[in-house]
């Protein structure tokens, strides 16, 4: 069978996937699309699990000073070459990330970093307080682990969703990194961020 | 007697004192004009005085990634009230900071900041590379002492002279900022700065 041009833009506008993939894929689905859908969601979980791995020596350096000059934050961003860190849409997610840094002042890039004792730390305080609501044991671990769940996207940066949810569909600074990564076809990191606001330095 | 404008700004150019200043330093030498400059030493030196000891809760974070977006750098510049924070001179020292710290990657702001343990380690880095020369006891003291002073120079912001010595005649970041403090009437303090460079991040 053949395969329009059409069928394969469409197929393209829908999953973000490259225009060569689209048209293999509806080559093996011999034209039906949602086939061709699952078959570019699986080949796509499949490279991104490959590309995670990879590493990133490249990137960019991306900084944000808010308006009023009291806030600034600092971002790197890393791919695995020198061509996508050039990339625009590249680019555009360092910057949207060193701004939401500068909005929401996370301490940790992802939640696995934040230390145990603090934590633990945590934990004690949300425990100590669900008892003194009179709950009883296990209802406190239920809140409490809930809690810890919401803390840790308090303070984890890719945990977050973007602090401009309308322009960003609400999703979290994570889900936009796979959406680059996807796009790009490189690993991507937010490997590390600086955040200043007047008067906490030392 | 009285004084002319055009004696005070002669004065004020030479001294960059403040106008009202320049006229009462005049008053008091008589119209003598290196007496009046010494007049405006002694209290230049004084106001520099009482000024290190007052507390900088306003400021700016000023950042500067170089042209390759490779290498960034954030400072937090304080100083005492918001209407310092929006002079154009306080701002245009914090970018020119910011710029610096890009180009030099220093590790502290000032040399009083190294950790006691990481300058032990270094002196004596020196210390055994003098005596691999073969230099007597007093030699080597004498080395050590002027290799730690220049050492300390290349890690501390405020010791080294800035990156464009053409534009700062050569001046160190604290020469620029005992200026500046002098200029705004206002302590002047390079609180912290972060630098990034692609690829050193985690």
């Amino acid at each position: 069978m053949t395969i329009s041009a059409a069928d394969v833009k469409a197929l393209r506008d829908r999953t973000g996937a490259a225009m060569m993939d689209c048209k293999a894929a509806l080559a093996e689905s011999e034209g039906d699309v949602d086939r061709a859908i699952e078959i570019l969601r699986v080949k796509g979980q499949a490279s991104a699990a490959k590309r995670e791995g990879r590493g990133t020596s490249e990137g960019v350096i991306a900084s944000y000073v808010h308006a009023n000059d009291k806030v600034g934050a600092m971002v790197e961003v890393q791919c695995e070459t020198d061509f996508v860190a050039r990339n625009e849409d590249f680019n555009a997610f360092a910057y949207e990330v060193a701004l939401h840094v500068a909005a929401t002042a996370p301490r940790y890039v992802s939640a696995e970093e934040i230390p145990e004792e603090e934590r633990e730390a945590e934990k004690r305080v949300f425990e100590e307080k669900a008892r003194e609501d009179g709950k009883p044991d296990d209802v406190v671990e239920k809140i409490v682990a809930g809690r810890l769940a919401k803390w840790a996207k308090e303070v984890a940066l890719l945990d977050q969703p973007h602090v401009n949810a309308e322009k960003h569909d609400s999703k979290t600074i994570e889900e936009l990194r796979q959406e680059l990564a996807a796009k790009t076809g490189e690993n991507v990191r937010v490997a590390r961020f600086a955040y200043f606001r007047v008067g906490e330095g030392d």
